[in-house]
Protein backbone atom coordinates (compact mmCIF):
# COMPACT_ATOMS: atom_id res chain seq x y z
CA UNK A 1 0.00 0.00 0.00
CA UNK A 2 2.67 2.77 0.54
CA UNK A 3 4.25 1.55 -2.27
CA UNK A 4 1.43 2.24 -4.10
CA UNK A 5 0.30 5.29 -2.59
CA UNK A 6 4.28 6.75 -3.20
CA UNK A 7 3.97 5.64 -6.63
CA UNK A 8 0.75 7.13 -7.63
CA UNK A 9 1.70 10.55 -5.76
CA UNK A 10 4.70 10.98 -7.87
CA UNK A 11 2.39 10.92 -10.86
CA UNK A 12 -0.03 13.45 -9.05
CA UNK A 13 3.01 15.73 -8.53
CA UNK A 14 3.63 15.67 -12.50
CA UNK A 15 0.48 16.55 -12.88
CA UNK A 16 -0.90 14.22 -15.53
CA UNK A 17 -4.48 13.99 -14.37
CA UNK A 18 -5.80 11.85 -17.96
CA UNK A 19 -3.32 9.25 -16.95
CA UNK A 20 -4.08 9.23 -13.45
CA UNK A 21 -7.83 8.58 -14.10
CA UNK A 22 -6.94 5.81 -16.47
CA UNK A 23 -4.47 4.20 -14.22
CA UNK A 24 -7.64 4.47 -10.90
CA UNK A 25 -9.61 3.13 -13.74
CA UNK A 26 -7.66 0.11 -14.76
CA UNK A 27 -6.70 -0.20 -10.72
CA UNK A 28 -10.59 -0.58 -10.24
CA UNK A 29 -11.21 -3.28 -12.71
CA UNK A 30 -8.30 -4.89 -11.93
CA UNK A 31 -9.46 -5.15 -8.11
CA UNK A 32 -13.04 -6.17 -9.69
CA UNK A 33 -11.09 -9.13 -11.49
CA UNK A 34 -9.16 -10.03 -8.95
CA UNK A 35 -12.32 -10.72 -6.65
CA UNK A 36 -14.01 -12.55 -8.87
CA UNK A 37 -11.34 -14.92 -9.44
CA UNK A 38 -11.41 -15.06 -5.90
CA UNK A 39 -14.76 -16.14 -5.40
CA UNK A 40 -14.64 -18.87 -8.44
CA UNK A 41 -11.54 -20.29 -7.27
CA UNK A 42 -13.25 -20.58 -3.25
CA UNK A 43 -16.25 -21.96 -4.92
CA UNK A 44 -14.29 -24.77 -7.31
CA UNK A 45 -12.22 -26.17 -4.01
CA UNK A 46 -15.83 -26.51 -2.59
CA UNK A 47 -17.10 -28.24 -5.63
CA UNK A 48 -13.49 -30.47 -5.42
CA UNK A 49 -14.03 -30.93 -1.78
CA UNK A 50 -17.47 -31.75 -2.17
CA UNK A 51 -17.09 -34.97 -3.99
CA UNK A 52 -14.11 -35.91 -2.52
CA UNK A 53 -14.68 -39.69 -1.69
CA UNK A 54 -15.11 -39.85 1.95
CA UNK A 55 -15.94 -43.98 2.39
CA UNK A 56 -12.56 -44.60 3.39
CA UNK A 57 -13.52 -41.93 6.19
CA UNK A 58 -16.56 -43.69 7.15
CA UNK A 59 -14.44 -46.78 7.38
CA UNK A 60 -11.76 -44.83 9.91
CA UNK A 61 -14.54 -43.24 12.25
CA UNK A 62 -16.37 -46.82 12.06
CA UNK A 63 -13.16 -48.66 13.04
CA UNK A 64 -12.48 -46.09 15.79
CA UNK A 65 -16.27 -46.02 17.18
CA UNK A 66 -15.79 -50.14 17.19
CA UNK A 67 -12.77 -49.92 19.31
CA UNK A 68 -14.30 -47.33 21.98
CA UNK A 69 -17.40 -49.07 22.00
CA UNK A 70 -15.24 -52.49 23.35
CA UNK A 71 -13.36 -50.22 25.71
CA UNK A 72 -17.00 -49.06 26.80
CA UNK A 73 -18.57 -52.28 27.13
CA UNK A 74 -16.13 -53.90 28.74
CA UNK A 75 -16.21 -51.10 31.29
CA UNK A 76 -20.28 -51.21 31.70
CA UNK A 77 -20.20 -54.86 31.62
CA UNK A 78 -17.31 -55.10 34.80
CA UNK A 79 -19.53 -52.74 36.63
CA UNK A 80 -22.61 -54.96 35.92
CA UNK A 81 -20.92 -58.20 37.43
CA UNK A 82 -19.79 -56.48 40.54
CA UNK A 83 -23.28 -54.71 41.27
CA UNK A 84 -24.93 -58.20 40.73
CA UNK A 85 -22.70 -59.65 43.32
CA UNK A 86 -24.75 -58.11 45.94
CA UNK A 87 -27.73 -60.38 45.01
CA UNK A 88 -25.96 -63.44 43.95
CA UNK A 89 -22.07 -63.43 44.80
CA UNK A 90 -22.01 -67.15 43.67
CA UNK A 91 -22.56 -66.48 39.63
CA UNK A 92 -19.44 -64.61 39.52
CA UNK A 93 -17.59 -68.10 39.29
CA UNK A 94 -20.36 -70.01 37.91
CA UNK A 95 -20.52 -67.58 34.66
CA UNK A 96 -16.89 -66.54 33.86
CA UNK A 97 -17.83 -65.00 30.52
CA UNK A 98 -19.55 -61.73 30.04
CA UNK A 99 -21.79 -63.06 27.50
CA UNK A 100 -23.07 -65.52 29.74
CA UNK A 101 -23.01 -64.08 33.17
CA UNK A 102 -25.51 -60.97 31.33
CA UNK A 103 -27.47 -63.86 29.58
CA UNK A 104 -27.80 -65.40 33.20
CA UNK A 105 -29.39 -62.03 34.08
CA UNK A 106 -31.32 -60.90 32.19
CA UNK A 107 -33.02 -64.08 32.23
CA UNK A 108 -34.22 -63.23 35.82
CA UNK A 109 -33.22 -66.59 37.09
CA UNK A 110 -33.99 -66.88 40.90
CA UNK A 111 -30.89 -66.96 42.94
CA UNK A 112 -30.68 -70.65 45.09
CA UNK A 113 -31.87 -70.22 48.28
CA UNK A 114 -28.44 -70.73 50.15
CA UNK A 115 -26.31 -67.84 48.53
CA UNK A 116 -24.65 -65.88 50.28
CA UNK A 117 -26.36 -63.00 48.61
CA UNK A 118 -27.67 -59.97 50.63
CA UNK A 119 -31.57 -58.33 51.09
CA UNK A 120 -32.38 -56.26 48.12
CA UNK A 121 -35.37 -54.11 47.20
CA UNK A 122 -37.89 -54.44 43.45
CA UNK A 123 -36.08 -51.32 43.22
CA UNK A 124 -32.86 -52.70 43.65
CA UNK A 125 -33.30 -55.49 41.21
CA UNK A 126 -34.91 -53.16 38.48
CA UNK A 127 -32.11 -51.17 37.84
CA UNK A 128 -29.87 -53.95 38.06
CA UNK A 129 -31.59 -55.34 35.55
CA UNK A 130 -31.72 -52.14 33.56
CA UNK A 131 -27.91 -51.89 33.66
CA UNK A 132 -27.68 -55.17 32.27
CA UNK A 133 -29.99 -54.63 29.48
CA UNK A 134 -27.96 -51.64 28.53
CA UNK A 135 -24.70 -53.54 28.31
CA UNK A 136 -26.63 -56.26 25.67
CA UNK A 137 -27.54 -52.50 23.84
CA UNK A 138 -23.35 -51.88 23.29
CA UNK A 139 -23.20 -55.76 22.61
CA UNK A 140 -25.19 -55.49 19.87
CA UNK A 141 -24.10 -51.87 18.65
CA UNK A 142 -20.81 -53.37 18.10
CA UNK A 143 -21.82 -56.02 16.02
CA UNK A 144 -23.81 -53.56 13.88
CA UNK A 145 -20.74 -51.43 13.71
CA UNK A 146 -18.90 -54.78 12.53
CA UNK A 147 -21.89 -55.51 9.94
CA UNK A 148 -21.28 -52.14 8.66
CA UNK A 149 -17.85 -52.31 8.63
CA UNK A 150 -17.67 -55.41 6.85
CA UNK A 151 -20.12 -54.25 4.24
CA UNK A 152 -18.66 -50.77 3.50
CA UNK A 153 -14.97 -52.43 3.05
CA UNK A 154 -16.70 -54.86 0.77
CA UNK A 155 -17.74 -52.37 -1.35
CA UNK A 156 -14.90 -49.65 -1.32
CA UNK A 157 -11.77 -51.93 -0.14
CA UNK A 158 -12.50 -55.18 -1.37
CA UNK A 159 -9.11 -56.25 -1.92
CA UNK A 160 -7.67 -54.37 1.47
CA UNK A 161 -9.94 -56.52 3.28
CA UNK A 162 -9.43 -60.41 1.70
CA UNK A 163 -5.97 -59.65 2.23
CA UNK A 164 -5.59 -58.31 5.84
CA UNK A 165 -9.21 -58.99 7.03
CA UNK A 166 -11.82 -55.98 7.98
CA UNK A 167 -10.97 -54.77 11.62
CA UNK A 168 -7.12 -55.18 10.75
CA UNK A 169 -8.08 -53.36 7.23
CA UNK A 170 -9.34 -50.49 8.70
CA UNK A 171 -6.83 -49.99 11.60
CA UNK A 172 -4.51 -49.77 8.81
CA UNK A 173 -6.59 -47.29 7.73
CA UNK A 174 -7.29 -45.60 10.53
CA UNK A 175 -2.91 -45.24 11.36
CA UNK A 176 -2.84 -44.00 7.38
CA UNK A 177 -5.17 -41.76 7.68
CA UNK A 178 -6.88 -42.74 4.35
CA UNK A 179 -6.84 -45.14 1.72
CA UNK A 180 -4.50 -42.92 -0.33
CA UNK A 181 -2.23 -42.39 2.14
CA UNK A 182 -1.99 -46.10 2.57
CA UNK A 183 -1.70 -46.39 -0.93
CA UNK A 184 0.98 -44.54 -0.82
CA UNK A 185 3.14 -46.35 2.13
CA UNK A 186 6.29 -48.54 1.23
CA UNK A 187 5.49 -52.31 2.40
CA UNK A 188 7.95 -51.73 4.95
CA UNK A 189 5.90 -49.08 6.88
CA UNK A 190 2.97 -50.99 6.69
CA UNK A 191 4.40 -53.78 8.42
CA UNK A 192 4.90 -51.96 11.46
CA UNK A 193 2.26 -49.52 11.76
CA UNK A 194 1.09 -49.83 15.32
CA UNK A 195 4.63 -50.95 16.92
CA UNK A 196 6.14 -46.93 16.59
CA UNK A 197 6.95 -47.53 19.95
CA UNK A 198 9.26 -50.83 19.54
CA UNK A 199 10.30 -48.91 16.35
CA UNK A 200 11.92 -45.83 18.05
CA UNK A 201 13.24 -47.72 21.02
CA UNK A 202 15.17 -49.50 18.33
CA UNK A 203 16.10 -46.42 16.69
CA UNK A 204 17.00 -44.72 19.71
CA UNK A 205 18.75 -47.66 22.02
CA UNK A 206 19.32 -50.36 19.59
CA UNK A 207 17.12 -52.83 20.70
CA UNK A 208 15.54 -55.40 18.44
CA UNK A 209 13.65 -54.14 15.56
CA UNK A 210 10.04 -55.02 15.69
CA UNK A 211 8.96 -57.19 13.31
CA UNK A 212 5.20 -56.37 12.81
CA UNK A 213 2.96 -53.99 14.10
CA UNK A 214 -1.15 -54.52 14.06
CA UNK A 215 -0.82 -57.27 11.06
CA UNK A 216 0.04 -59.38 13.92
CA UNK A 217 -3.29 -60.26 14.92
CA UNK A 218 -3.54 -61.53 11.15
CA UNK A 219 -5.35 -64.97 11.77
CA UNK A 220 -2.24 -66.25 9.30
CA UNK A 221 0.05 -64.58 11.85
CA UNK A 222 -1.36 -66.44 14.46
CA UNK A 223 -1.27 -69.92 13.20
CA UNK A 224 2.36 -69.54 12.22
CA UNK A 225 5.21 -70.74 14.23
CA UNK A 226 7.67 -68.32 15.76
CA UNK A 227 11.02 -68.81 13.57
CA UNK A 228 8.45 -67.99 10.23
CA UNK A 229 6.72 -64.50 11.77
CA UNK A 230 8.75 -62.44 10.04
CA UNK A 231 9.21 -63.51 6.54
CA UNK A 232 5.12 -63.74 7.40
CA UNK A 233 4.73 -60.45 8.39
CA UNK A 234 6.97 -59.54 5.40
CA UNK A 235 4.51 -61.32 2.63
CA UNK A 236 1.36 -59.70 4.36
CA UNK A 237 2.83 -55.92 4.46
CA UNK A 238 3.77 -56.80 0.79
CA UNK A 239 0.86 -57.82 -0.21
CA UNK A 240 -1.79 -55.47 1.56
CA UNK A 241 0.45 -52.47 0.15
CA UNK A 242 -0.52 -54.05 -3.35
CA UNK A 243 -4.12 -54.58 -2.69
CA UNK A 244 -4.57 -51.00 -1.04
CA UNK A 245 -2.97 -49.62 -4.38
CA UNK A 246 -5.33 -51.63 -6.29
CA UNK A 247 -8.32 -50.34 -4.11
CA UNK A 248 -6.84 -46.91 -4.70
CA UNK A 249 -7.24 -46.94 -8.03
CA UNK A 250 -10.14 -48.82 -8.08
CA UNK A 251 -8.98 -51.77 -10.26
CA UNK A 252 -10.43 -55.70 -10.48
CA UNK A 253 -10.91 -57.46 -7.29
CA UNK A 254 -7.89 -60.15 -7.11
CA UNK A 255 -8.24 -59.91 -3.12
CA UNK A 256 -8.33 -64.06 -3.02
CA UNK A 257 -5.49 -64.15 -5.60
CA UNK A 258 -3.14 -61.97 -3.01
CA UNK A 259 -4.58 -63.59 0.15
CA UNK A 260 -3.30 -67.36 -1.75
CA UNK A 261 0.12 -65.40 -2.03
CA UNK A 262 0.55 -64.98 1.55
CA UNK A 263 -0.62 -68.16 2.31
CA UNK A 264 2.39 -70.27 0.88
CA UNK A 265 4.71 -68.00 2.53
CA UNK A 266 2.66 -69.17 5.95
CA UNK B 1 -2.61 -85.12 66.43
CA UNK B 2 1.31 -86.29 67.31
CA UNK B 3 1.06 -85.13 70.71
CA UNK B 4 -2.17 -86.90 70.88
CA UNK B 5 -0.92 -90.03 70.00
CA UNK B 6 2.24 -89.76 72.39
CA UNK B 7 -0.16 -89.65 75.04
CA UNK B 8 -2.40 -92.14 73.85
CA UNK B 9 1.04 -94.87 73.11
CA UNK B 10 1.56 -93.96 77.11
CA UNK B 11 -2.07 -95.08 77.94
CA UNK B 12 -1.41 -98.20 76.32
CA UNK B 13 1.78 -99.37 77.28
CA UNK B 14 0.31 -98.65 80.92
CA UNK B 15 -2.27 -101.26 79.47
CA UNK B 16 -5.36 -99.75 81.15
CA UNK B 17 -7.72 -101.45 78.47
CA UNK B 18 -10.84 -100.13 79.96
CA UNK B 19 -9.84 -96.54 80.86
CA UNK B 20 -8.15 -96.49 76.89
CA UNK B 21 -11.38 -97.22 75.24
CA UNK B 22 -13.87 -94.61 77.67
CA UNK B 23 -10.49 -92.07 76.68
CA UNK B 24 -11.85 -93.30 73.24
CA UNK B 25 -15.77 -93.17 73.32
CA UNK B 26 -15.27 -89.57 75.01
CA UNK B 27 -12.74 -87.85 71.60
CA UNK B 28 -15.07 -89.60 69.31
CA UNK B 29 -18.38 -88.27 70.76
CA UNK B 30 -16.52 -84.55 71.69
CA UNK B 31 -15.51 -84.47 67.89
CA UNK B 32 -18.70 -85.13 66.88
CA UNK B 33 -19.99 -82.33 68.76
CA UNK B 34 -17.44 -80.26 67.58
CA UNK B 35 -18.13 -80.69 63.94
CA UNK B 36 -22.19 -79.83 65.25
CA UNK B 37 -20.75 -76.58 66.57
CA UNK B 38 -18.79 -75.94 63.46
CA UNK B 39 -21.74 -76.15 60.84
CA UNK B 40 -23.93 -74.63 63.31
CA UNK B 41 -21.83 -71.62 63.73
CA UNK B 42 -21.17 -71.47 59.78
CA UNK B 43 -25.07 -71.64 59.31
CA UNK B 44 -25.49 -68.80 61.78
CA UNK B 45 -22.99 -66.44 59.95
CA UNK B 46 -24.56 -66.60 56.41
CA UNK B 47 -27.87 -66.04 58.03
CA UNK B 48 -26.68 -63.02 59.81
CA UNK B 49 -24.88 -62.39 56.28
CA UNK B 50 -27.68 -62.67 54.46
CA UNK B 51 -29.68 -60.61 56.86
CA UNK B 52 -27.19 -57.91 56.49
CA UNK B 53 -28.55 -54.70 55.43
CA UNK B 54 -27.15 -54.02 51.96
CA UNK B 55 -28.97 -50.80 51.02
CA UNK B 56 -25.87 -48.68 51.55
CA UNK B 57 -23.80 -51.30 49.06
CA UNK B 58 -26.54 -51.10 46.18
CA UNK B 59 -25.80 -46.94 46.43
CA UNK B 60 -22.21 -47.34 45.95
CA UNK B 61 -22.67 -49.63 43.17
CA UNK B 62 -25.02 -47.07 41.62
CA UNK B 63 -22.91 -44.18 42.26
CA UNK B 64 -19.99 -45.91 40.82
CA UNK B 65 -21.89 -47.03 37.60
CA UNK B 66 -23.42 -43.52 37.61
CA UNK B 67 -19.73 -42.32 37.48
CA UNK B 68 -18.68 -45.07 34.76
CA UNK B 69 -21.73 -43.87 32.16
CA UNK B 70 -20.72 -40.04 32.83
CA UNK B 71 -17.63 -41.03 31.15
CA UNK B 72 -18.72 -43.34 28.69
CA UNK B 73 -21.27 -41.12 27.18
CA UNK B 74 -18.59 -38.90 26.82
CA UNK B 75 -16.33 -40.89 24.82
CA UNK B 76 -19.51 -42.11 22.73
CA UNK B 77 -20.69 -38.85 21.94
CA UNK B 78 -17.48 -37.46 21.15
CA UNK B 79 -16.97 -39.83 18.47
CA UNK B 80 -20.67 -38.91 17.28
CA UNK B 81 -19.49 -35.62 16.93
CA UNK B 82 -16.34 -36.43 14.96
CA UNK B 83 -18.00 -38.99 12.46
CA UNK B 84 -21.34 -36.87 11.88
CA UNK B 85 -18.00 -34.35 10.72
CA UNK B 86 -18.10 -35.76 7.53
CA UNK B 87 -21.71 -35.25 6.56
CA UNK B 88 -22.07 -31.88 7.77
CA UNK B 89 -19.04 -30.16 9.20
CA UNK B 90 -21.03 -26.82 9.60
CA UNK B 91 -22.79 -28.40 12.48
CA UNK B 92 -20.05 -29.17 14.95
CA UNK B 93 -19.47 -24.93 15.59
CA UNK B 94 -23.01 -24.59 15.52
CA UNK B 95 -24.13 -27.29 17.99
CA UNK B 96 -21.39 -26.59 20.78
CA UNK B 97 -23.63 -28.65 23.37
CA UNK B 98 -23.56 -32.24 23.18
CA UNK B 99 -27.24 -32.67 23.87
CA UNK B 100 -27.99 -30.15 21.03
CA UNK B 101 -25.69 -31.86 18.74
CA UNK B 102 -27.65 -35.01 19.24
CA UNK B 103 -30.89 -33.69 18.86
CA UNK B 104 -29.86 -31.97 15.68
CA UNK B 105 -28.78 -35.30 14.36
CA UNK B 106 -31.22 -37.44 15.46
CA UNK B 107 -34.03 -34.80 13.82
CA UNK B 108 -32.04 -36.08 10.43
CA UNK B 109 -32.12 -32.63 9.44
CA UNK B 110 -30.87 -32.26 6.04
CA UNK B 111 -27.80 -30.54 5.68
CA UNK B 112 -27.35 -26.99 4.22
CA UNK B 113 -26.57 -27.14 0.06
CA UNK B 114 -23.34 -25.12 0.74
CA UNK B 115 -22.35 -26.97 3.36
CA UNK B 116 -18.86 -28.73 3.19
CA UNK B 117 -19.75 -32.03 3.94
CA UNK B 118 -18.50 -34.90 1.88
CA UNK B 119 -20.21 -37.89 0.08
CA UNK B 120 -21.98 -40.32 1.74
CA UNK B 121 -24.15 -43.48 1.62
CA UNK B 122 -27.88 -44.72 2.93
CA UNK B 123 -25.28 -46.97 4.63
CA UNK B 124 -23.31 -44.66 6.49
CA UNK B 125 -26.41 -42.46 7.59
CA UNK B 126 -27.72 -45.22 8.96
CA UNK B 127 -25.18 -46.23 11.45
CA UNK B 128 -24.35 -42.61 11.90
CA UNK B 129 -28.15 -42.36 13.33
CA UNK B 130 -27.81 -45.45 14.93
CA UNK B 131 -25.09 -44.15 16.91
CA UNK B 132 -26.10 -41.58 17.68
CA UNK B 133 -29.39 -42.92 18.98
CA UNK B 134 -27.07 -45.15 21.26
CA UNK B 135 -25.68 -41.88 22.88
CA UNK B 136 -29.27 -40.89 23.54
CA UNK B 137 -29.87 -44.21 25.09
CA UNK B 138 -26.52 -44.00 27.50
CA UNK B 139 -28.02 -40.63 28.50
CA UNK B 140 -31.45 -42.14 29.49
CA UNK B 141 -29.53 -44.52 31.43
CA UNK B 142 -27.37 -41.84 33.38
CA UNK B 143 -30.65 -40.12 34.43
CA UNK B 144 -32.40 -43.19 34.95
CA UNK B 145 -29.17 -44.53 37.91
CA UNK B 146 -29.53 -40.78 39.40
CA UNK B 147 -33.29 -41.24 39.88
CA UNK B 148 -32.64 -44.83 41.47
CA UNK B 149 -29.97 -43.05 43.57
CA UNK B 150 -32.13 -40.16 44.43
CA UNK B 151 -35.05 -42.62 45.46
CA UNK B 152 -32.59 -45.14 47.24
CA UNK B 153 -31.10 -42.82 49.16
CA UNK B 154 -34.19 -40.89 50.32
CA UNK B 155 -35.27 -43.84 51.84
CA UNK B 156 -32.48 -45.32 53.03
CA UNK B 157 -29.88 -42.22 54.25
CA UNK B 158 -32.34 -39.11 54.39
CA UNK B 159 -30.32 -37.51 56.62
CA UNK B 160 -27.55 -37.85 54.66
CA UNK B 161 -28.62 -36.98 51.14
CA UNK B 162 -30.39 -34.00 52.54
CA UNK B 163 -26.86 -32.28 54.04
CA UNK B 164 -24.80 -33.28 51.34
CA UNK B 165 -26.89 -33.87 48.01
CA UNK B 166 -27.60 -36.75 45.93
CA UNK B 167 -24.14 -37.59 44.49
CA UNK B 168 -21.65 -35.69 46.85
CA UNK B 169 -23.43 -37.67 49.49
CA UNK B 170 -23.07 -41.50 47.68
CA UNK B 171 -19.85 -40.40 46.55
CA UNK B 172 -18.87 -40.34 50.14
CA UNK B 173 -20.12 -43.53 50.73
CA UNK B 174 -18.31 -44.91 47.96
CA UNK B 175 -14.91 -43.43 49.72
CA UNK B 176 -15.92 -44.85 53.40
CA UNK B 177 -16.83 -48.18 51.71
CA UNK B 178 -20.05 -48.51 53.84
CA UNK B 179 -22.57 -46.36 55.58
CA UNK B 180 -21.21 -48.07 59.06
CA UNK B 181 -17.51 -46.80 58.16
CA UNK B 182 -18.89 -43.51 57.21
CA UNK B 183 -21.20 -43.32 60.22
CA UNK B 184 -17.67 -43.83 62.68
CA UNK B 185 -15.32 -41.17 60.78
CA UNK B 186 -14.43 -38.40 62.31
CA UNK B 187 -15.35 -35.36 60.32
CA UNK B 188 -12.15 -33.97 59.87
CA UNK B 189 -12.11 -36.92 58.10
CA UNK B 190 -15.01 -36.82 55.87
CA UNK B 191 -13.96 -33.25 55.37
CA UNK B 192 -11.03 -34.70 53.35
CA UNK B 193 -12.30 -37.66 51.63
CA UNK B 194 -10.96 -37.49 47.87
CA UNK B 195 -8.70 -34.81 48.55
CA UNK B 196 -5.74 -37.89 49.41
CA UNK B 197 -3.10 -36.46 47.20
CA UNK B 198 -3.24 -33.27 48.91
CA UNK B 199 -3.11 -34.31 52.23
CA UNK B 200 -0.25 -36.68 51.65
CA UNK B 201 1.21 -34.58 49.81
CA UNK B 202 0.88 -31.81 52.70
CA UNK B 203 2.28 -34.32 55.24
CA UNK B 204 5.24 -35.33 52.71
CA UNK B 205 6.57 -31.83 52.02
CA UNK B 206 4.51 -29.36 53.85
CA UNK B 207 2.75 -28.03 51.27
CA UNK B 208 -0.49 -26.53 52.38
CA UNK B 209 -3.14 -28.47 53.83
CA UNK B 210 -6.22 -29.04 51.71
CA UNK B 211 -9.24 -27.56 52.80
CA UNK B 212 -12.03 -30.01 51.15
CA UNK B 213 -11.81 -33.34 49.39
CA UNK B 214 -15.45 -34.35 47.14
CA UNK B 215 -17.53 -32.12 49.30
CA UNK B 216 -16.00 -28.86 47.26
CA UNK B 217 -18.84 -29.60 44.61
CA UNK B 218 -21.44 -29.03 47.08
CA UNK B 219 -24.03 -26.31 46.02
CA UNK B 220 -23.16 -24.21 48.70
CA UNK B 221 -19.80 -24.12 48.64
CA UNK B 222 -19.52 -23.59 45.02
CA UNK B 223 -21.60 -19.54 46.25
CA UNK B 224 -19.32 -19.20 48.72
CA UNK B 225 -16.57 -16.38 48.56
CA UNK B 226 -12.91 -17.99 49.03
CA UNK B 227 -12.05 -16.96 52.69
CA UNK B 228 -14.79 -18.29 53.82
CA UNK B 229 -14.75 -21.84 52.06
CA UNK B 230 -12.38 -23.63 55.17
CA UNK B 231 -15.24 -22.76 57.68
CA UNK B 232 -17.83 -23.75 55.16
CA UNK B 233 -16.19 -27.05 54.49
CA UNK B 234 -16.04 -27.53 58.80
CA UNK B 235 -19.57 -26.88 59.07
CA UNK B 236 -20.38 -29.11 56.34
CA UNK B 237 -18.70 -31.94 57.21
CA UNK B 238 -19.46 -31.75 60.72
CA UNK B 239 -23.25 -32.48 60.07
CA UNK B 240 -22.08 -34.64 57.09
CA UNK B 241 -20.81 -36.86 60.13
CA UNK B 242 -23.54 -36.07 61.78
CA UNK B 243 -26.50 -36.83 59.65
CA UNK B 244 -24.97 -40.62 58.61
CA UNK B 245 -25.07 -41.36 62.33
CA UNK B 246 -28.85 -40.62 62.64
CA UNK B 247 -29.43 -42.45 59.42
CA UNK B 248 -26.75 -45.58 60.06
CA UNK B 249 -28.93 -45.57 63.74
CA UNK B 250 -31.80 -45.12 61.95
CA UNK B 251 -32.74 -41.67 63.68
CA UNK B 252 -35.75 -39.35 62.89
CA UNK B 253 -35.55 -37.10 59.98
CA UNK B 254 -33.49 -33.93 61.05
CA UNK B 255 -31.27 -32.97 56.79
CA UNK B 256 -32.93 -30.13 56.93
CA UNK B 257 -31.74 -28.82 60.68
CA UNK B 258 -28.82 -30.12 59.97
CA UNK B 259 -28.73 -28.35 56.12
CA UNK B 260 -30.24 -25.46 57.32
CA UNK B 261 -26.78 -25.27 60.40
CA UNK B 262 -24.54 -25.53 57.55
CA UNK B 263 -25.99 -22.59 54.89
CA UNK B 264 -26.10 -20.16 58.21
CA UNK B 265 -21.86 -20.83 57.82
CA UNK B 266 -21.81 -19.41 54.38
Amino acid sequence: MGKAQCWMSAHIITDKEPTKELLLKLRSSLDGFRKELREKNIEQTKEDLRSIETADQHIIQAINTLEDTDKVANTIVKRMRDWYKLYWPELEKEQQGHKAFLHAVLEQKERPTKSMGGSYEERDMNIMIQHAMMCNLIYDHRDMLLKYLDDTMKEHTPNLQAVAGTTIGAKLLAMAGSLKRLSRMPSGTIQLLGAETALFRHLRSGAKPPKHGVIYNHQLMQRTPRKNKGRLARALADNIALASRVDYFKGDFTGDELYKRVEDKS
